[in-house]
């Protein structure tokens, strides 16, 4: 049994609480959150926890052999900081930290006192995302070259970070398990409707030295929820839609092919239409199947695939369309004010 | 009775001449196209009709009133330009031109020789289009702020206009139709799979000065197709699915409100998520209210919702997106040639 | 050129005007109604084909060679007797007519003149048809047990027959096609809502001695249109939603088995939960398959699968299946009464 | 707090045990059940819970207020008996008891010594029922005319049930509460597929006094899941999908009116097509809701809506159809038995 602490008990810790407490192979000791009243409710049902408010009581504590941690963005860094240095193993939820350099920092602690550092991409351990790496491992997809996603719904207003920062860490770190490859450049554009300082609809593109290509749209003001993702190869198409009950994987006999013609001027592509193939996927919790992974990674059992280093790339990524994000919202509230200056003018 | 003639029967002219030749206003008395096959099957059933393969039997036929121009887009000026010359309305597929000085000309033309130039925008005459401009008429989504578009499709690929020319004209009658207000800026990025010259996929942003906000996505390359547009108001929102058969606008009792908070740093957003209701729309088909419109434009009795200005706008939209599209590739292109610089060196 | 009369121009004689006119195998000469109202529109677009509203134009006419009836259900038979005797192939929408005996007599006529009798019922040319045609023969779904159709919607009422005579000629034919089986029983229920003669909705269940079961649930009252047929095998099964734009067809590769158990009180089944497929199928017109299919029997190449042999099945069934229908409706009417009278009587 | 005991910890019982346990007004003392590793789990992680393989744990504790029975049907009626003659209130799963008689004795019984029996139906409690219910009470249907429900999945086999009696109470009790009205009579008919003492598809319809009528069809062997239930109205329909996750009820502004004539032999009803409202609806589970029921009831502050009175008329409804499923049955046999001897004649 890996005794484990959990800090934060806000909006995503309940669910690591619940996990933690009914895997087998982990031993939740002590909940930490600064509000008293988040925890009066749990504290009664599970008397043998420790509830408690001062993170001391976790780091301090030897037996505590991993912490896992689920507070607002700008504390995972020195949080994780102290863990580690305490000899603990790691588990924070994403976005890792609020800039490279700190993930740099804690990579480098873990590696010098050889602990697991992890962040909490749930939806690399989906049913679907494991069977969409099995079937483009297979090369059922062909070579792949376009990835579309569109993850949108009403709130939930983050207090730390923007749309772009709390969405965008699913597809940076899907891009990163199915492409394998860093994106040349990003670009952003996006919206503050709600708050000013807070972007609520971000549009990505993102460009490959393969030319492959990716578009992401994210947005906190739809008033349905869609989870959707494309990815296109020469062969198939693929969708993968998380919200349909019974058909998650659609896989498209379908593609277009560029057919070679003596006249430069006419195209003819290649329509085909074809199959729709829906694999059965595991319905294992992902959740679940994180903290497995966690634990197998913890006893040297598996290599993790959303380690310190993953994690930073997703971080890089994030900093790269968050520079472009901010240049297209400067660019649109100066156009916004000459155009009020003109007519005023007139 | 006008009496019509049909200049172009390739993918979109058979439509035309089904509508028109239904239409109890209209009397097509002439077919033109350059390619004789085309023409074959449909001569053999329509016996009253004229077929031909040469513009002048349109252009020097005095009993035609009205040319409805079907052919590729780089033709359309020179066609439009000689049939309102010899004095006839004119009603041309979108795009209307392939610049915009062209529609300038064409405009001033049709002006001078008090003549009717429309531009086909069938999407404006769907039932559901029209229920859309009557809901925000009455004003039943507050302020507008976002237009959400997605249209894709697997092809058609079309050898006249890349995915930009060929679908973002229905975005950009409908935003012109429904915002009234021309943006600021479009910001474009694509890519190009298939033929290199012709970007078959594309992301497009557009600013607008009262703090509306539009992203549309356009795609050849989806192995399903989508028509879906859906639209933010601070009162409700809406989303109009083309393809659903028997809801295809929903309007949302939901939103997001900003509450004011004492302290600074804490947003507190109201969510609202209400009742969901479709109207009755009308099934009639588009493109027969299309014709109508032209007829009753013609005669005086309506102002035109698409006339030659309306072309002019959404002709300089579509300049706007192709310029900043044409940056976003070339620098998309100079990545890779430095990338691909910096792998060979190494 | 098969020359070809249609008469009958109500609610389905146009459907079968534009596809026998569009059919390059056919030529529409002569269509018949008694209400010359209906015939105004279509006369001015169609100067040669000749309009009439006396049957004799066509029972006279030499160079008919085929006659196609869409009247109401009462007039089936003597028209159909008159053009078989007068020398025509002849085409009927189902249902072939009133009763069995009248199929009879027309099966033996056509039979001793050797012309073609065929019953349109089109479902059974429905690329989803054939696609599942060639599933069951390829035993994919192995031993079928059982069909559930699901055939509503709201409206339309005819006058010349009841919710069962109108919907059910479409299972009953493709059961036939399907299982090659006749029921050992049909058990009817039904309820008349709107007119107290004419029964809205029907359930009805057969039974068959191969142990195959077939429920089937026909309204006229229902909000939603439903065209859903699910099909179960011992191997697989499969679910036919005609409404559905992208997968007609789904394949389930699910099922149930019964695994023997030493204790007799425990039933162990075996559940299956696997891949869905959905085949890519034809989307050509079914009507259009029609027309063909009469083309290529009238001609011997083919060998009817709805001639008038299999229309008389159809129609035996729709007799059993009314006589339970009839029994049960007078016992849920005696059942009213008697509990009137209790009530009145207290 | 309600101390309450939990007996049978199968299929159903590890949710009320979440419920229960979770509740703020319940504290669950005592889980029986006879399977030891049923229990294994669950306790080492509720330490305070009491575990036990005997009832008499629960009988015998004069501290246990209130016991809830989730265990196969054929023990509910002694186990319910025991509790209720130990002074303890009832909850029991669907359905209540194996035969009406039982139910009677408990429902004296209960009366006898002033406790409260209650049976579990949960779908009464969903946010979309009572929803429903609100409706209906405004009378925005007008006058009920029709039940259509299509309750179907691949399994769940039950070793103590037939799918009638596994799923038929749902349908029961919800057509008792809307309703309100007794049906005058019960058709069934239905097959064996897997296990042929256990019967794994119905087809119910079910007729009442004021010409109301049910179509109700259950089945363990639909590849798919269904959970909808259509109620018309002769002002609107309504549709109620339960698996739908945006617009569990659509309210359809659509109905059928019978228009007066003067001639006998036309019909011309009223087809109304109109919007569609999906009112918001309350998503408390069901369970939950349940419970808090049992609550009031036993503290005297709601009148109970499933007590004993209610499962007694389920009951007898279960029989009711029971009896009619046995006759067809018997029927198909004799059907089948006659065939092969007239086959084997041949």
């Amino acid at each position: 049994m890996i005794s484990v602490a959990l800090v934060g008990f806000g909006y995503w810790g309940p669910n690591l609480f619940r996990v933690f407490s009914s895997h087998l192979s982990f031993d939740v000791k002590t909940v930490v959150d600064l509000d008293e009243n988040k925890l009066k409710l749990v504290k009664k049902r599970h008397p043998n926890v420790k509830f408690s408010q001062d993170l001391k009581d976790v780091i301090d504590d030897k037996d505590i052999d991993a912490v896992v941690i689920a507070t607002p963005v700008n504390s995972h860094y020195s949080i994780a900081l102290k863990a580690l240095n305490a000899g603990k193993h790691v588990l924070v939820e994403k976005p890792l930290c609020s800039n490279s350099e700190q993930v740099e920092e804690l990579v480098a602690v873990a590696k010098q006192k050889n602990l697991i550092l992890m962040v909490d991409h749930p939806f690399l351990f989906t049913g679907a995302m494991q069977k969409i790496k099995e079937i483009i491992a297979k090369n059922d997809l062909g070579t792949l070259f376009s990835y579309d996603s569109t993850r949108v719904s009403l709130g939930l207003f983050r207090e730390d970070a923007n749309v772009l920062w709390d969405l965008a860490p699913h597809d940076f770190s899907i891009i990163n398990y199915l492409f394998n490859e860093k994106p040349l450049h990003i670009e952003a554009s996006g919206f503050a409707h709600v708050n000013p300082e807070l972007p609520d609809i971000t549009s990505l593109t993102l460009y490959f030295a393969s030319h492959k290509t990716a578009h992401i749209y994210l947005s906190w003001m739809s008033p349905v929820k869609i989870r959707r993702i494309a990815i296109g190869g020469d062969k198939k198409m693929l969708i993968w839609d998380d919200l349909d009950r019974d058909q998650k994987i659609r896989v498209y006999d379908s593609g277009i092919t560029f057919q070679p013609s003596e006249s430069r001027e006419i195209i003819i592509p290649d329509y085909r239409i074809g199959d729709i193939h829906s694999p059965k996927i595991s319905n294992q919790e992902a959740l679940y199947a994180v903290a497995t992974h966690f634990e197998q990674v913890i006893k040297g059992k598996e290599k993790s695939i959303m380690d310190g280093n993953e994690g930073l790339k997703v971080l890089r990524m994030l900093e790269q369309a968050q520079s472009s994000l901010d240049e297209s919202l400067l660019k649109s509230r100066k156009l916004r004010e000459q155009y009020k200056k003109e007519v005023e003018y007139v």
